[in-house]
């Protein structure tokens, strides 16, 4: 099944497809929300000068701008929020007051980003991030309890198993700092581009600034990789050090040894993760997806010093929701066991037995059973068409020759059986459309 | 408590007020699920030229254009949506193929108004629609089955008791017709104007282009309301006749009949709604609140031959989530039970203790109950002083004398019980935040 057509970089689904999205947001809200992250759902619209201050640079081209085409002419002082850590902090900002701290919370929103279309890449997406902030200094507990949160989340997603690969932005620059690099931002802008051009492209661009050891260890450090926290050893070896080296390297260990795993996800120290270094001041993680690596990141977080522009300490999680959806529901991906909620078709003979029809969906629907009455009366046949048209998958008939017998009709197995309404019990795994694989 | 500050006409809410809007918003979906319609969520932006071709007149200055900050100076090709009836019917029309129809489908969005804010109007706010469309002829069945969703719908909510005044637009078209009135549409404009200006003002206006007795007799007719179908005696008395108000009767009286009440909600026969007249083809109904009558219509919703441009008969009903929370919110109006999902603390009393600490939490939630560990050792009462602030009904004391025996602090009656952590639930009404009065 095809992603759809349409406006280039906005995506839409078909009923069957959006079964798929509403499973997804439905599993990570209720993962966030039992560990105690509350939902906020913030406005769409930012002033532009808020959205640019962090945006800045290139990609400020980016933001759309929101206007009412009464006042075209005037330049955009609104724009669509690019992401959600924006609205938050100015959203903590305001009512600091009516908060508590460490404030947790969760939000699934789209956001809005005029990069040019490409694969895995939408103009309008969901995220759901989840977030704690506080006043203050934030508590170390958090740096294991916020990846090992995502950890759990993805592994009760229908997705492949992720690995999420943490790194510590100290070990990185406390690194470079024990090498005597002196640009150590400029220096790891381009370690950040090992994934894009290699280990071999990242030589040849550092080389210019660098001497061939500092390269050499600098690229040795990077591709270290360990399920545990054996990577201390491996550091050591490489002979360089610096107190934010030590510092980065046993808030890593703290992760590594904290995160307790007992699902399908797994976790590795990987000491190559140089995101966002201008953002991120401690923990950093990103997951990738089994047999999807090559696609990137489909859920990331860290921790960060200020929130926005804000003094506020926190650290983070976001899931990439149409990203992920956009690689599973491609070709014959995931898609949903029917496109309607319904379960139960009440059949409809004639006109005279509309009110026990009506009688009958009422009551299914009382025990949380979906139910649908078919509009007007027709042959059978073609009431039994739309239902398997839709997935549904039982029909009712109320008019029977016993009066109060009626009988159901299983579409899946064609069987026909006397059934008492109050007793009545669909399959527990299609009483509502479920998460299936196309093929 | 008030409603947020912010961007003027742009609300948001504390998290307390949010457990208000979730809930909305999830028994609507329940409500709308459970009779069989399928979800969509669709892109926020169309075309302006298809956004103009409804809105048409004054209103398409309130449109949105969208536009990337970087092509400033052309004019938006896009905007965002203003309801969520055009998206419904593009994407109708652009996936028809896909869909078995008669086609169930809601919607709980956002739609964008760049209108003067005042009381009761926003900017950005959720409207939660739900239509049934198809091809050639829908079935009068759907004109008793939307109204009745609607009236169950509003009865399931946290809100006063709705009543749904009706009426069929064939009934004063008919009348009018009967009556030799020659412009009917802007007769009807007029008496679509009683509520603002009450019957002498609409007899001021209409005086100028109707017999004292066309406006009596139309008056008299607006001023019809029935709890039942004896308005068509009343209708009769008026001695005026027409096929079209025949055929409007007709189809009232069945939508009256058919109707079945079982809660809160009622429904009444009013002959004087004339709402969108050049859309609305046939049965058509606004919900009052009791109490909040004056605040004007809170759901709504009509039959219709065309969806948008398309030539597509349906009904449709609309809930206005973001105007009854603006309503309700409002002063000492509802709020959540507490800002936090957590219903359990697991209180840490030192770094020994973390990891049975979690275990605890970690049980708690495998049975559906949401809990966090308090972020690092600190003095109980610290502790409890933050459970307080949430809202947080139970702190968990993991390290008591006797091992594996725990105690758990009711935070509302003080008490303190040793429990088992396989069995300990909390109060069924405290499991979850839930709607509560703020007074």
């Amino acid at each position: 099944m095809a992603i759809l057509k349409g406006k280039s970089g906005f995506v839409e689904w078909l009923p069957e497809q959006q079964v798929v999205e509403d499973t997804f947001v439905r599993t990570i809200r209720e993962s966030y929300e039992l560990r105690g992250f509350t939902h906020l759902f913030l406005r769409s619209i930012e002033p532009v000068d808020v959205l640019l201050r962090k945006e800045g640079g290139d990609t400020n081209k980016e933001i759309y701008g929101v206007r009412r085409i009464a006042d075209a002419g005037e330049s955009a002082s609104m724009g669509l929020h690019f992401d959600l850590t924006i609205p938050f902090a100015r959203y903590v900002k305001d009512y600091a007051g009516h908060l508590t701290f460490p404030f947790k919370r969760y939000q699934i929103q789209r956001s809005w980003r005029g990069e040019r279309p490409q694969k895995g890449r939408y103009r309008e997406f969901i995220q759901a991030d989840a977030d704690v902030v506080t006043r203050g200094k934030l508590p170390a507990a958090f740096d294991v309890e916020m990846p090992q949160m995502l950890v759990e989340t993805m592994d009760a997603l229908p997705v492949p198993p992720v690995t999420l690969h943490v790194n510590n932005v100290k070990v990185l620059g406390g690194f470079c700092a024990g090498l005597g690099v002196e640009d150590v931002p400029g220096t790891l802008r381009i370690v950040d581009k090992l994934d894009k051009v290699g280990a071999e492209g990242v030589r040849d661009i550092l080389t210019k600034s660098l001497s061939a050891e500092q390269v050499d260890k600098l690229l040795a450090l990077a591709a270290i990789r360990t399920p545990d926290a054996s990577f201390v050893a491996e550091v050591e070896a490489l002979g360089v050090s610096s107190p934010e080296l030590d510092q980065g390297i046993a808030e890593l260990v703290a992760v590594m040894e904290g995160i307790r795993l007992d699902g399908r996800g797994t976790v590795v120290a990987n000491l190559g993760i140089a995101r966002g270094l201008d953002y991120y001041t401690g923990t950093v993680f990103e997951g990738l997806m089994e047999g999807f690596e090559t696609v990137g990141t489909v859920c990331s977080g860290g921790r960060y010093d200020r929130l926005a522009s804000e003094q506020l300490p926190g650290i983070g999680i976001s899931i990439g929701v149409t990203r992920l959806l956009g690689i599973l529901l491609d070709g014959d991906g995931l898609r949903g066991s029917r496109s309607t909620p319904t379960c139960v078709l009440v059949a409809l003979n004639d006109d005279a037995h509309r009110p026990v029809a009506a009688e009958v969906a009422r009551a299914l629907r009382r025990r949380g059973i979906a139910s649908e009455v078919f509009p007007e009366p027709q042959p059978y046949g073609k009431q039994i068409k739309y239902a398997l048209a839709k997935g549904i998958p039982y029909v009712w008939f109320a008019e029977v020759d016993e009066p109060g017998q009626h009988k159901v009709k299983d579409l899946a197995s064609r069987d026909e059986t006397p059934v008492d309404l109050a007793t009545w019990s669909p399959d527990e795994d299609r009483l509502r459309p479920h998460v299936v694989s196309a093929d």
